[in-house]
């Protein structure tokens, strides 16, 4: 995977003029500075990576990814694998969450399923992905990433992949089953300890082969997280702000920020899910949610929800006037 | 004021039919029971308040209420009293803030300047207002309370008014300035010192008679806070849901939960403002706020923020398939 290390080597950064133009403008817009808090600097950094001043909110996708996962065979979802199918045609029929969540928020819907007739290996037996899968699912999250959209939200559908999450947060940052593991869609106390048990499980037999970090995604990953990895890569390649959804998803996107500091500049976590190891997660990464609604669905849903705050951010940036313009008092007595 | 507490002991409650009728939605919809976290609570809420299932968003209103302060010649506020005119004129034209976050969330904004040429009486002197000057405010706050919106969101704009707020927590919370000051549009050290020296001598000076929440509004209130509770009371009336703004319009809110428990169970409070009081106001209020993003602008900002995630709770609860329409596994295996 060497040429996708290399590609960590050459990311780009975010455009420094329009960075600039943005907090020119915002110093003198009819508001106490800073008095917008989050909302002045997401205009910020939308500004310096779409390269563009002002930032637009035109081409929002929002990108979920579905995958199908062999450690279910553990006992650790509430729900049966059957249920990605039968959400996956949910999604295609307009019923799910993220249907409603994307209409209200005027953003484009694009799900794509990933061999779910072909479940990962169980990854307490052998790796989940072989090197061709990873990439298969690495290049399909890619193609998300289309070059001219404003905002990309990344988010997931696969029953078991809060277990496949705390696996690969473990294999990232350390820890045990039992740190990264939550009751997902609604696990007894029961398939929480098959939980930590499954990820402890692998842990003990990948060991050392995990301190690669795309060896570990292809190890204890899933294809939906290795397409949220590719999306989150290419968006920064073709400098499209990202916005982050839930745990699983974070998970996903950690493997570029151990991997290479600075790779997740991009992107903004939509939400602190319910998840319990959704928060800690965030906080290893450095990213301060925009949201804490208590919202643990994935399926990209605090994502979306977070987009009416980067519409706010847009709309007050974009139409506030001027201190001259308004003829307001800009200076303290 | 023997009318108002006579109101007080008559307030409507929820529609118990119509959050029934919610709930057993919300437990059909295609998603893990609880996943959508405060978006469910939020649907019921709208429902309950609005006496209707499903809940709507069509007529949404924000309510600006603006009004000038004596204590401003206590040197309160980093900019001059002038500002507040300047600010309603940029309101009118469409150039602040709050224009374009109503536009951004398809809600109507109706400001009202409340006499401003003739500030409050200083309060570190005398009462705020006379009984009938109350009245008066009370009764234009409630103008904005239309029968038939779906949802008020609550907030003001008025130069010294946080020195206000804060005088109006400390008389019905308890504690001194510096518990309740913060730096309002920027305050320097200086200016804040001021700020808790102006409560403490509104507390001195009040003494006894704060003890009576209306009585404290008209002592060391304003009309813009007179005007948020008046209308926060006609909408319960009206069992209208209220989004209550920041630190003023919470304190403003406070009268009335200090008169009546309950009283503002029709209420949700959209943000935790960055002014220092607003989340220790939150708290004793047992208000806990959708959003958290540093705003501190007033105007209703961060409650027309939150207008999103009121719409994103009623499109998923409303647009969402049930189990049986999409074929989906409800039962864990």
């Amino acid at each position: 995977m060497r040429d996708i290390i290399e590609r960590l080597k050459r990311l780009p950064e975010a455009d420094r003029a329009s960075a600039e133009a943005a907090a020119a403008r915002q110093a003198r817009l009819t508001k106490p500075p800073g008095s917008l808090g989050r909302l002045e600097a997401l205009a910020g950094w939308l500004a310096a990576w779409q390269g563009r001043h002002p930032p637009r909110l035109e081409r929002i996708r929002i990108a979920v990814f579905a995958g199908n996962h062999g450690v279910v065979a553990r006992g650790v979802s509430a729900y049966p694998a059957e249920v990605t199918v039968q959400m996956v045609a949910n999604f295609r029929a307009g019923g799910a969450a993220i249907n409603q969540l994307a209409r209200a928020m005027g953003a484009e819907l694009v799900v794509t399923p990933l061999a779910l007739e072909r479940p990962t290996a169980d990854f307490t037996r052998a790796p989940a992905l072989s090197e061709a899968e990873l990439r298969a699912a690495l290049g399909a999250g890619a193609a998300a990433a289309e070059e001219g959209l404003d905002v990309l939200c990344v988010g997931e559908m696969g029953i078991g992949n809060t277990t496949v999450a705390a696996a690969l947060a473990a294999a990232l940052l350390g820890g045990t089953g039992a740190d990264w593991v939550g009751r997902g869609t609604g696990v007894d106390d029961g398939g929480l300890a098959r939980k930590a048990a499954a990820v402890d499980a692998a842990l003990k037999l990948h060991g050392a082969a995990l301190a690669d970090p795309l060896e570990a995604l292809r190890r204890v990953g899933g294809r939906e997280l290795a397409a949220i990895a590719g999306a989150v890569l290419r968006a920064r390649e073709l400098r499209i702000p990202v916005v982050i959804d839930g745990f699983v998803a974070t998970a996903a996107a950690a493997v570029w920020a151990k991997a290479e500091p600075g790779a997740l500049d991009h992107c903004v976590a939509g939400h602190c899910s319910a998840e319990a190891g959704h928060k800690g997660l965030l906080d290893r990464l450095g990213l301060k949610p925009l949201l804490d609604l208590g919202m643990r669905l994935g399926e990209a849903s605090g994502a979306a929800v977070a987009i009416g705050i980067l519409r706010a951010a847009v709309a007050t940036h974009s139409g506030m006037a001027t201190f001259e313009e308004a003829g307001v008092s800009d200076k303290p007595k």
